[in-house]
């Protein structure tokens, strides 16, 4: 991952909600005997990895003397058995960290894992499965990137990294070919790609006199979608977007569209099952 | 909700990094305009509600001057068009605080949904549904109170507020009566509850005769669960834990035990569709 | 000491509230030479030590290249003259330090030495010593840790790892039988031990019939202690509170009750004299 | 006060150590039912007021509908009995902001309790009481407030702050005379008046000398400082230094030096007692 | 300005480091008193706007109960004596934020004016002027809002909004033409608009024959950006970069650049001459 | 540098705005290549260093592998071409700190560089150059360090650690003797040095009869400034201040006064050229 430097603070407010003022139990039951330790963190089922990099910070930061070795990379398939990585040292702090580092692992490689299906429903069509703003408060980082590893694409990070005309603003201008006149002129120089949202053919020939570069079709039915190809004739990327599901993805990529965007890239991943093992 | 301090710092991190350095879409197709809006937060599906407390500090944290009106409540059952909150002021702030406002109530609300499955599927049951410790880092508070909001209970919040001895202390100190025998001994006064694992029958033995107050029966079958809750005759609370499903929920409710804990009321849930329509 | 994260900041704040822009004096009688010294700090009475970590985190906060070694552990008690910890490095770094290290270590262990005092008074008896939620802010867990490194026991950390039902409850609900059925009935499986709160015979007869787990007894002379555990008969934990003193300690174990709390332990206890001599 | 911005984040992480994820007993005992109530903070002993502020804020931070009116002021000395303030709202809300409110009272009056009596002993001599760096750690602007509030006077507030030579900047130098001349050399130019600690009639002859503007005589005995006053004759300030307690206190002003410092004022304080009735 | 979260951190920090712990010379030459005032701030030179929110939030957050009004907008050009805002309240509350409030507006409003000066020297030429990434850090966003305050424009906020290869890059790929199809087959699909440095004509004619949208002419000279307008022949927009001066300004414009970035217009700004007057 | 914590958050959000969610032309051209190597950090125009402990923990903190060796020395004068330090690892790494570390050290080295060049005019009179409370806000600790790196003296850094009393201050009491005289008898005992700010002849006699011992010339012309010196007699320090530029500011110091006080040699400077080559 490139440096980031949000999520180390997910992973401070993370030990502190879990840890509290100490683990109790250990302490009645074990006193203070600590002897060294291996923990593996292992796949319990087939799985995509994402969070190698944070799981890693969560023990250094329990303890800066835990030595961790990565055994697989972010974006690998792993099988039900296989190993993603080693900590040693201390068991204590291997028991302090343990439930944080599986939370991280178990939250972001079900994205990735989640996301691995659409790309693999989607091979040999040209379209890209693309993710939205739909992410949990904090986590747009790291969501982002566990869509990455699995195999998909990021659409803007933010409201201030794209222009992205919506229904809202077409209302308020009184028109597509207004909106888009409206950005052009105003955009920063860098973001000549303009986008536009729209729900109708009408409108998306108004998008596409107007010059928009990516079009938005949003919640429309394959055949839509299909004639939308036809009118668009490459003037301008295609977007399909609403209501994606894996089931429904490899008919809305046959027809043409450039991108398909999918909040449930994310919004409707389940957790993966991870666990540690003390070897 | 009880006052907490941590969720509000998720506020501040959720609108930085959806914001940007501002939205520039708004400012290039609407230049300086910024007429009075109404924005109305609806559900788009039947769903049970959480998170109106932190949606509401959303938008008075991008503008003191937005009126919020809540109108319904965490723990609530909507059906699809109802609404949940309504936000009075500068359209511009409106749409500013929007996404990160739908993301927490998504969420959340996705919680309190599946969990109101649970427990309508233990209806007329003994058996209280718990959740557990693997919640989103940063998130432990609201995730846990949205399973309340849905209607179910709440294990430990952390390492600190609960003993639960589990197989790798059992190992250490060599046989579930040594540990709960070591735990009764170095308890906190207040915190008599001692909770042991265990995953067979005669480790339930040793744990009802070492006085342990909750046993966690780890991953048994139906059958091997009934056996479980014939021999404690009441001598003990028993949890029912490992790989519960709605599917399966209540045929385990069935056998008796007093508590079903559930990662997956929290791992397992889907964010709701909740949407905000401008008025 | 368990990880804990709260207080690192607090090392943050108390090294820039003492260093300010830098140490003037020092710049301006010494400029830039910055001979390599050895830093020993000292016990300059008999005390019980706390704040070890702390006080080795304040020195490497200030420059990691300063390498630290204990020379005695929390919890031990030192003769005047006696050795806590050395420090060697950079002078300047070590006498940037100093005082932030010194205040920690004194407060700290001022703590730890008065509760060693309880506790000696306390020798033979069967009664335990606690503390109370009356910390100073942001010492929660360095103050309840340096109880115990005196050899005391802790109370509740917080509001919601423990149930007591004070005055204001039982006021609230009618009585105590009805406060103890509500909290039976409401509370977290996981914390069975319900402690009650009474100030007369009267009362403690209701919370004992009613099934509390622990009962306060407020205020109460040393014969009505005793007449309490009398009638108690061991059916319940008692606990002595309410303005107990290093003098009176000893009186009120000798009832036959099981814990004594005092939040003099913490906040009637003076700093203990701790200096740095450079070698 | 005068604006100061530390302290406020104190009364956050007080907050949460206190509260943590909810007052379970109250929940557990009261459901829902929240009537509103007034609570009055009360002195339940003599005691000079010093942390209203603070006070004031953390009920402010709990919730911003309570209303808060000050009964007295800081520096105010009060009987048993005297109220400090009263908060007005949702009795919740009081009772979550309780125990910390009143732990800050608690201890900063009883700073300002225990300054008082030093400036009541000192009633008729010209010497001053100031204080020095020996405070909790993140307490430094609030302690030396309620050293005020008591009538006790400020020493240097950070090593940046005043020029304080010490020890070991003499023997780094190699006498008073070179570090004195070193730093009247190099002090920025509004710092003018240096100060400089001795231990002997001989170093005080040369801090005369040299022209420091301040002398702190450390340790000294009663009949050593009258004879230092005597030399000194005027030309500098004198400080008297080192074990100073409210016994000897008198007699060491009574030797004519100027200023007494005196770490006790705040090291050496017990909390002064402070309760909330619900009214 | 629209929302953005990192800049109010500053006004802490920059509150914090003026104020200390007080201000020691109101407290003692004029005690408690503390009567009303009204401030107003003042241009002393000729000078364009830019920080006013900022310097808003100064004193809200010194003391809420003051009262600002706003007497111009950023963007605006002002005179000598022209007001600015003007502020309400405790004479004391305003003095202390006074300092900091005119260092943000002197610092911001000082870029506002200055690049109006290159704005109005490329007036009737087709050349837009543009910040580059030098700025102080922390200032980001205020900085390069000032820019757009004195009519300039924004180059990429940060190095995830906009696609800009440079020597580094193509040098790693081996040419122009490497990188720019390189960057175009990884690119996000909304950011279209690749921009490449080339400091040669046959640079350019690889860049434009790549099809990249944007090309930079580093530190090229009058005549041969002006061949290299002729070359591109509108097929892409061209940027001039490069020790780009106010003197030099026009003529660069002249030769038919569609863009010059100029650091300058941040880092040469000095500030201009604001100040406070109490009414 | 002495310690100092509050720059290394600037560090922080520098860093974060300047990578954003990172840096996507390295990721689009070089993909996962990750090539050791060398930057060396180089003037390119004469200056005077200041900042190398800051750009050194900017390229720490971005990867801690990456070794850095510092080539120069805060305070030194390089000519054009010169190496301030050189850092050595990832390639990715340097280039992701690169622009965060030039900036600081093209602004701080600007002040340095500016300084310089008063201190250098001021070269044989006994005049010294002192900055002001002018500073971009949070960074008051590094550019008044700056100011020391190019030869010129800290006046006060904040309103606690001196006594300046200006003319809102004389205003409010009536007068300059009574200003002083208010001072002197409530300030801290260790803060001697009151200085007083006239703007005329009388005010000075007022001041100098009061016994300030600093008294600030107020925008006085050079033949003023004579008359002041003459009258003043040495009995006390005279500082000009008001409009100092590098022009005028020797004609100032040859007036015979003390200390010349100039915000500009801060927000007067601009930044100096200094780039990263890869070697």
């Amino acid at each position: 991952m490139e440096p980031s430097f949000g999520w180390r603070h997910l992973v401070e407010i993370g030990l502190a909600e879990d840890i509290g003022h100490g683990d109790i139990t250990t302490r009645a039951v074990l006193g203070e005997s600590d002897p060294a330790a291996v923990g593996r963190i292992v796949a319990r089922e087939p799985l995509v990895v994402s969070g190698l990099e944070v799981a890693e910070y969560v023990f250094q930061r329990v303890d800066p003397a835990l030595r961790v070795t990565l055994l697989s990379a972010d974006g690998g398939a792993l099988g039900a058995g296989d190993p993603l990585l080693e900590v040693e040292g201390s068991s204590r702090s291997i028991l302090a960290g343990e439930r944080v580092a599986l939370n991280f692992l178990g939250h972001l490689s079900g994205i990735a894992t989640h996301t691995r299906r659409f790309v693999e429903a989607l091979a040999g069509t040209g379209a890209r499965i693309v993710d939205t703003r739909k992410t949990t408060p904090g986590y747009r980082y790291l969501e982002k990137a566990a869509v990455c590893h699995g195999g998909g694409h990021n659409h803007r990070f933010n409201l201030s990294d794209g222009i992205l005309i919506k229904d809202n603003h077409i209302e308020a201008v009184g028109g597509v070919r207004e909106a888009v006149v409206a950005a052009e002129a105003n955009r920063p120089h860098h973001l000549v790609n303009i986008e536009v949202e729209v729900d109708s053919l009408e409108q998306l020939e108004e998008a596409l006199a107007s010059g928009a570069g990516v079009i938005m079709l949003d919640n429309m039915p394959p055949s839509m979608l299909r004639a939308a190809v036809a009118r668009a004739g490459g003037r301008a990327l295609l977007e399909a977007s609403g209501g994606v599901r894996i089931e429904t993805v490899r008919e809305i990529a046959e027809t043409g569209v450039d991108l398909i965007s999918a909040g449930s890239l994310i919004h409707g991943a389940r957790w993966v099952d991870i666990g540690l093992d003390l070897l």
